[in-house]
């Protein structure tokens, strides 16, 4: 029979994608989109990962080493170091993106039915990956009102069950923009520890954090070598989401030795990826300084926009490029659709990501917005005129 | 419990990696080892593919169409009408090199299972991919003695069950460098049509075929546009194989609206890969005549030297870039263990490929290796000499 799969019926279709199709119809009436939706960062690329590519004097692009090539891994050795988290080029291996990561991080060490806890709202993703490998994600719900704070220990150990494999997260998080503490990663080590759980932490965000203290990662955690798997990408950090370079970070041998074996499936990563990436661990501190102080001055213009809408609530993120909104509206993916299809503020609008789809538990954020700060300040004080227009247009405000 | 998965546990390990740390070994010892074990080319990739990305002006390398970017699947369309294949860029969907084609177009149309007919010696990472999605691979063993041709019809159809969904073959072939004829992927046509099964067809070697027709592709037999998914690549056919890019084709709508959902989950697929494809679009007709003399050069100077060693047999490959050889040996694994461990003629030796890791049948291609003519005329000579000698003073020979 000439018939898909089922697990390709189950791959869910993200809102993100569900909404292009109304914003292509927009900008073919002519309106101007504001784009809220996205996270491809508007930034320059490190300027030595763009030379590094172009001074390249190969002249065969060949097959390089599946675990990536040793050059770029020593680099991340370094780089790791320096921001204190000790490994060899042993505990790391290149992959297509931090989505490989993840996809071979949880094929490598889950079988049919096992659970990850996930705190919800989380990256949509992160249920395609599960899907594709016949993992069941064990949501628990953290909550707008208090900043998306992580759960207290004794919720986390409600839902532990026999399944479980491990504890999948995102710090600086995707969609909240939430930072986690230091406390907190310490309290998913303690429960990683007491049930032998893996610990998933994805943190390639962890260039963009917005307080005073230095970002805490689950790597800093002593005496869980084995539990902890990082997942880390060059997309964010030095704007090469189209690079497709990203990390699988382990102490644990084993755990290492597998995932090679996934790699060694698909041979390798891009070359030219590697080349760039080589050349962005050079990246001066400069370039670093002056991105995050632009997302800061981004996402304080946001907040101080958001502020002048009535009924739009919005806890203040401290890290990646995302917030997080409650707007008094029926439905965020009806309002969504309705700026795109019906509405216009002096030919403008604005797309917002609907946040329900980051959730695993049915109903729940179904007022929540993510807005991405990846445009320019003008642009989002005009973006957040459009939405102030909307939601005092929009038929189904509440 | 902080255990690797079973599936992880079950991935294959080929006899090309398990040679590996042997043949490390033996550089290390100063001898000089003959690499006919790999299916890299030493040919250079595509002047057009290298300055296309020299030259590209990007200043944000930015996620692309998950899909593939147009001006590739545009480019794409182009090359597949110069070789008389009439596909739309919807047909096309851009991945991470052949390897990825093939893991989501078994992903999207295979239930755990389900079994994909294949003719053994095949190439061994469809092990892999089948474990991964929980595919049962149904060898039917294709023979040296007739330079692998494909089996009967009524042979083929032996091995159909309910569970059948596919054939899966590579033309031309690796390991053994046949190249299918016309009437024999027709043959595949008529089962395919017969029985609603997809033909995944592998023709990423297209571009190397050594005999006055030309390539027939699948993808020129009429009347199975549902059944048909071409799995491409640039790796070979401009020698970009760290380019990582490669392409799923099929004219079955239904199948590209999954593969497009697999493709989304990964978000894209390298950007400079991409620039590197679409300018290797433009690489002249004299490159492939070059390259193609080159390997038909080598293959008959791979033939003439094992033609002076008593006792192997090797059918002339038409296409690809390998040669399927019969040794007089115990065991070749353990003959090209052994040449690498305790042989070698004035410092100089061979590495091969054992091809019992390309049957799936236990027992089967045991005295066989595979021989990749992937470098110089002289050192294939060289090679083949230390061959001989080596077949010469093994304790194994038979």
């Amino acid at each position: 029979m000439l018939t898909v799969s089922n697990q390709a019926l189950n791959l869910p279709v993200s809102a993100i994608r569900r909404l292009i199709p109304y914003a292509d119809a927009a900008k073919r009436r002519g309106i101007k989109v504001y784009h809220l939706n996205m996270g491809q960062p508007d930034v320059d690329s490190s300027k030595q990962a763009l030379d590094a590519v172009i001074q390249n004097k190969l002249s065969v692009i060949s097959y390089t080493n599946s675990a990536g090539d040793l050059e770029l891994r020593k680099g991340m050795v370094k780089y790791y170091a320096s921001i204190g988290i000790d490994v060899d080029e042993d505990c790391i291996n290149v992959t297509h993106g931090g989505s490989e990561a993840l996809q071979i991080a949880i094929a490598a060490t889950c079988d049919p039915e096992d659970e990850l806890i996930v705190f919800e709202p989380f990256y949509t993703n992160y249920n395609t990956f599960a899907v594709q490998n016949d993992v069941i994600l064990k949501p628990i719900t953290t909550h707008i009102e208090d900043g998306f704070k992580l759960p207290e220990m004794s919720e986390i150990e409600k839902h532990i069950t026999k399944k479980t494999k491990g504890i999948l997260f995102c710090n600086p998080n995707n969609p909240t923009g939430c930072l986690y503490s230091r406390e907190e990663i310490a309290k998913i080590g303690e429960i990683a520890k007491k049930y032998e759980l893996f610990i998933y932490s994805d943190e390639v965000y962890r260039e963009f954090c917005y307080t005073d203290t230095p970002h805490y990662s689950a790597m800093h955690l002593k005496g869980l070598d084995d539990n902890i798997i990082l997942l880390d990408s060059v997309s964010k950090r030095y704007s090469l989401c189209g690079a497709r370079i990203g990390f699988v970070v382990s102490k644990n041998k084993e755990v290492m030795k597998y995932v090679l074996r996934y790699a060694q499936a698909r041979l390798c990563v891009s070359t030219y990826g590697q080349i760039a990436s080589i050349g962005a661990i050079d990246t001066p501190k400069e370039y670093f300084d002056n991105v995050k102080k632009e997302y800061i001055n981004r996402r304080n213009v946001l907040l101080e926009e958001l502020s002048k809408i009535d009924g739009v609530f919005c806890p203040t993120p401290n890290g990646a490029f995302y917030a997080a909104a409650e707007l008094p509206v029926d439905d965020a993916e009806k309002f969504a659709i309705w700026m795109l299809n019906e509405f216009n503020l002096d030919g403008k609008t604005v797309q917002v990501t609907p946040m329900a789809g980051f959730y695993a538990s049915p109903g729940m954020g179904k007022k929540q917005v993510r807005l991405a700060y990846v445009i320019k300040e003008e642009d989002i004080r005009e973006a957040c005129k459009c939405l102030k227009a909307g939601l005092e247009a929009y038929p189904g405000r509440i």
